[in-house]
């Protein structure tokens, strides 16, 4: 099947970072956005992340020919990164620039957007209740043919699966942050997903340049989380007990496994706010004499700090100098 | 203070490695070993292991003002990376080379060898029984000054504290495979512990050049096998319950964190049969529904079919092409 029109349904970070990749490989996209007042805030979200991915190409031509050049090249931009020039990346700069630009389109009635469309994903806030009464507001303008994905990150799609009118056609498509470097796209269908309609999805993901990563089963956290909740959660628990310190933590991680950052420079990306969310979560979270107690503790001191992670310029680490 | 003599007790993988970098940062350094059978045993290990260092500076002059050289670069052997040039790395292979010969001694007379040494190292089977007995054996040859750590993985100096007849100048200074790049060396003592013998260990660490972990309390595994363990167990855990399979599974990981191996790589390096002895060491190992027997019987079959990992040519992966 050829995926002639891609709709995103929802025009936020990952929203916006997934449709700009498709335009980029080429394919007609549209982000359906609820209201004017999302256009107004998807339209910087676009300059910003188009300028990103243009950034990264010219960042790339520092590292032609270089043999340490594949542990920093953006991997979705540049597809045969052992034949490239710097040519061929100011190539891929001006087509990538006429693509994000001619083939990215907003449209805020739901109809026109969903009309034709080949493969539609969700990309709307985690919320179960809102996202069942969308499904059910499209089921019956969805094209026939229109295979319908979600990219939620903590719901499954068996959740959804009946109200949106087309199980078969329905399973999880799920990418992560910065998608021009971290290309994976995790496909993970419900028990009635059509396995052929699975297929396409793992073909689709390949199309925009994505490494598929297959999940045969439905799984919270799909692969990626399921591994990195644990090692998180680990660190956390050395760092609650007092056995080592962050910086002490993150420097055995990187220097013991070549990973280019311990967990608590992760943590400061995740944003300490969603970290201190999913500790409250847990089922100790109120036990005063739990390591989980301790830690909300600990990571609230910095949250009243005002030590928020990366983005508030410090966290566990000082971003700011 | 000054560590002018050091002492390996073992001249196993990790003993041959720690000596070979304590000469090397210029140390007088005596490998004791207990018999002449074990002289056969360690001299091509330290044969092997010399070219392996002398290797990797050979190899890092190729990256000498490359701005991606510090991915690569082997840590402890080039203290200053940012001011190196390829004469400079001639030099300390020069230097490097003769130290490695000149300050390394082989000793079978245990009194011979830990005579005036500053710090001696225990690096040898994890064995508890046999470790005691060797700690009593030794307790009134030591000198008065010699600081006595443990190289053990899995054992925790409170273990053997009482045996050493020195507790408080006894702790655990525990070293990384291929420790010319993975330059750690976890620092932890048990409760009797002087705090000032702690920062002389963390001292002598430094001064191999090795990133002193400072281990704040007793803790198996220390940091890094308390951080490995659960992201090999979340990985196992995917693969086991068919998730997704082992390629899968790492591909995620690596383009989802940048880390250059993903735990299947990881398993592979470890040695499956190590994996298998410590899944049989869980506590429903033995429990027919549970994931940890099926795991057994998964990497079972592979250990039969003689896929022992890295060493054996196949593990999760073929390294026979």
């Amino acid at each position: 099947m050829e995926f002639k029109k891609v709709v995103l349904l929802g025009g936020g970070v990952l929203g916006t970072q997934i449709a700009l990749m498709s335009a980029y490989s080429g394919h007609d996209t549209t982000i359906w956005l609820r209201s004017e007042g999302s256009i107004g805030r998807t339209e910087p979200k676009i300059e910003y992340y188009t300028k990103a991915i243009l950034d990264a190409l010219e960042q790339a031509k520092k590292f032609v020919g270089n043999p340490l050049g594949a542990y920093v090249y953006p991997k979705a931009l540049i597809p045969d990164w052992n034949n490239i020039t710097v040519e061929g990346i100011d190539a891929l700069i001006a087509e990538g620039k006429k693509n994000m630009k001619d083939n990215l389109h907003l449209e805020l009635d739901v109809k026109k957007a969903l009309s034709d469309a080949d493969i539609a994903i969700e990309a709307m806030a985690e919320n179960i209740e809102e996202k069942i009464t969308f499904y059910e507001s499209i089921k019956d303008i969805l094209d026939d043919k229109t295979i319908l994905c979600t990219n939620s990150s903590t719901l499954l799609p068996s959740t959804f699966a009946e109200h949106t009118g087309r199980p078969e056609k329905y399973m999880a498509l799920h990418f992560a942050n910065s998608i021009w470097a971290h290309n994976t796209a995790e496909c993970m269908g419900h028990e009635g997903t059509d396995p052929d309609i699975y297929k396409q999805v793992v073909q689709f993901a390949k199309d925009i340049n994505m490494v598929p990563i297959e999940v045969h089963k439905e799984q919270p956290g799909y692969v990626l989380n399921s591994l990195l909740v644990p090692l998180l959660d680990a660190g956390q628990n050395l760092w609650a007990r007092g056995i080592a310190d962050p910086e002490t933590i993150d420097a055995s991680w990187r220097i013991g496994t070549g990973a280019p950052v311990g967990p608590f420079q992760m943590m400061d990306v995740i944003g300490l706010q969603t970290v201190s969310n999913v500790l409250k979560m847990k089922p100790d979270a109120k036990d005063p004499e739990s390591v989980t107690y301790r830690l909300i503790e600990m990571v609230g001191e910095k949250i009243e700090k005002g030590e928020l992670g990366v983005t508030s310029g410090k966290g566990f680490y000082d971003y700011s100098k």
